[in-house]
């Protein structure tokens, strides 16, 4: 058997670390650095830093570089923002090094419609460097959006997809919390939408274009709205605390239309602890077609474990695709990895791993 | 624009009429030619075998090679049987011609299980003549193994799967009902399942072997069971009358073991018209890990019209992929083709259209 599949994590928040953390537990996949963008974080034992409780000899480096000259991975997952701009300079310096990448960043998801010029410029690096290049996660990249395409699979037609997320945001972290605008007045929450500050769920235009390009659908505008989910009761979080009146998530909507026609509608109330209010979670895709559609998953597929699995679980996938840049809907599914992931790369589909 | 992607359908039963109907609906995709193993079919009008209430100009031929040779088609959808062996002979002409195959043999879901040296032949024919070779369908292909596959990517670790899929099997033909023994006295049906006449679902095997195979998971045992539904009510389809104490169905059952573990559980009871009897239709997916899954589908996937829609909307996936032999977990998930078909067939992942 060849030596294990290494695996280097970007971002040491709740992504990064749970990601680290799975890949720990996984035969075939190997840890071999971790790299934080926070210059404090600097060679300290990723153990601690990602809340396992023992020391695993490997420390966090904050130079990029640094990493990929002492070992070169072959693979890298990054977890350490939500845009394309954010994540394009890490992602270049990565496939410079000819490593293959998983990125949870949303707009990654699929780069082509907000960043097509960004896109581009990895598409074209990745060919260079003869490797690939993936956006995952639970939303955008998979319930709202792989899912879907899949169950249009099974249909003659699509006349219109709809499909809603309720969801408890209870496990993430302060930088998720905040662009929910939880914690805050209902007017500094609209002053936050307002500004920017407030963004609600990152994805929906990435979804619906995904959703598009696979249909063969031309989409002609998106309304997106947020609205502040305000609470009746003291919710908590590690990271966050709302009093009654205060707003607990955010309520996200968007349509999207072909002429006139509202061709696809998602419906993503976000919220910590939405049970305290008697909301429970879940997801629900309905498609009217031939034939009509409708699924239901009670609780919500969980964000927080559900995107470190996707990322882990992607990497056979990646390295057996040709060099190119992927969005879920362009690669195999993903599947648990349950046995040692080196018997899930192909001969015959796609590169040996390199290395 | 090129020309439209050239068809071929193999089969003018149920599946095969409905699989040609829908060709003739999508744009960029052609009806080139129907093949029908039934001799006393040669050369009727297509658009009167498939009940299109019109001609076609087309006419069905008894002789594989003859249609080959009169218009290569781009590609082949195979209906005319269930098992790999019944189904190779067919196909290796396809291949030896250069044509990609779709089969809804439901053995060609996962044929390497079941009939591994046939499956390789197939295979090296795929490859030595650079073409690929799927086998789909609604169930083996999506329902109870694809969609199970793609929902355990989302799990840091997968302990057990149950699945459950009550649907209805009015809409099929003869050939499907006598295999579940409709129509028969409880005592013809056990007789049935012993002398082999009654099989119930013909699948498991494969949907369970796809699945181990994609998450790494080695099987030890299946443990099969058939048993008769019978009828407190009169039940009738076009093709089969059920009379109060006959059987109107096959309840079908498979556990697979990992040494004494039950890992995967299929229930499928399958039956015509189950709500007269206040039965109610859906598939459910449970899975037992890190997260607990669960998923409700209400009705059920519809396997007529879900099998056909495969058929049809694999054929980019099939024209974009490797030469090789494929289970719809290899391949990037299918999409509804709402556009013109030959706008999917991507330049950079595989080959071009021949022809």
């Amino acid at each position: 058997m060849n030596d294990s599949i290494r695996v280097i994590v970007l971002g040491t928040g709740q992504m990064g670390s749970g990601i680290a953390r799975l890949l720990l537990q996984k035969v075939g996949l190997q840890l071999s650095g971790v790299y934080a963008r926070r210059k404090q974080r600097e060679g300290m034992e990723v153990g601690r830093v990602i809340g396992l409780g023992r020391d695993l000899g490997i420390h966090v480096a904050t130079n990029l570089e640094e990493v990929l000259d002492r070992t070169l991975p072959h693979v890298a997952i990054q977890a350490t923002c939500s845009t394309v701009a954010d994540a394009l300079e890490e992602i270049s310096t990565l496939l410079r090094y000819g490593v293959p990448v998983i990125s949870i960043a949303e707009e990654m998801a699929f780069p082509r419609y907000r960043s097509p010029t960004m896109a581009g410029e990895m598409e074209t690096l990745a060919i260079q460097h003869s490797v690939a290049v993936l956006g995952t996660g639970i939303n955008p990249g998979f319930v709202l959006d792989l899912l879907i395409i899949a169950l249009t699979g099974i249909c003659a037609d699509v006349q219109a997809i709809s499909a809603q997320r309720v969801n408890d945001l209870s496990p993430y972290g302060p930088s998720v919390l905040e662009t929910q605008g939880i914690g805050l007045t209902p007017e500094e929450f609209d002053k936050g939408v307002e500004k920017g500050r407030v963004v609600g769920h990152i994805g929906f235009p990435e979804s619906i274009h995904m959703l598009a390009s696979a249909l063969g659908w031309t989409i002609d505008r998106i309304e997106e709205e947020r609205k502040p989910i305000i609470s009746k009761v003291f919710r908590e979080t590690p990271f966050v605390v709302v009093q009654p009146g205060q707003v607990a998530g955010c309520l996200h909507r968007a349509v999207a239309y072909r002429g006139d026609k509202a061709v696809v509608t998602l419906h993503h109330p976000q919220q910590i602890h939405p049970h305290l209010e008697g909301v429970e979670t879940g997801d629900v895709i309905e498609i009217t077609g031939t034939p009509n559609i409708r699924l239901v998953g009670t609780p919500e597929i969980p964000g927080g474990v559900g995107t470190c699995a996707l990322a882990v679980n992607m990497i056979p996938r990646v390295l057996n695709a040709q060099p190119g840049l992927y969005s879920m809907a362009d690669l195999p599914v993903p599947a648990a990895i349950l046995g040692d992931a080196r018997k899930l790369l192909g001969k015959s589909v796609g590169k040996t791993i390199h290395g």
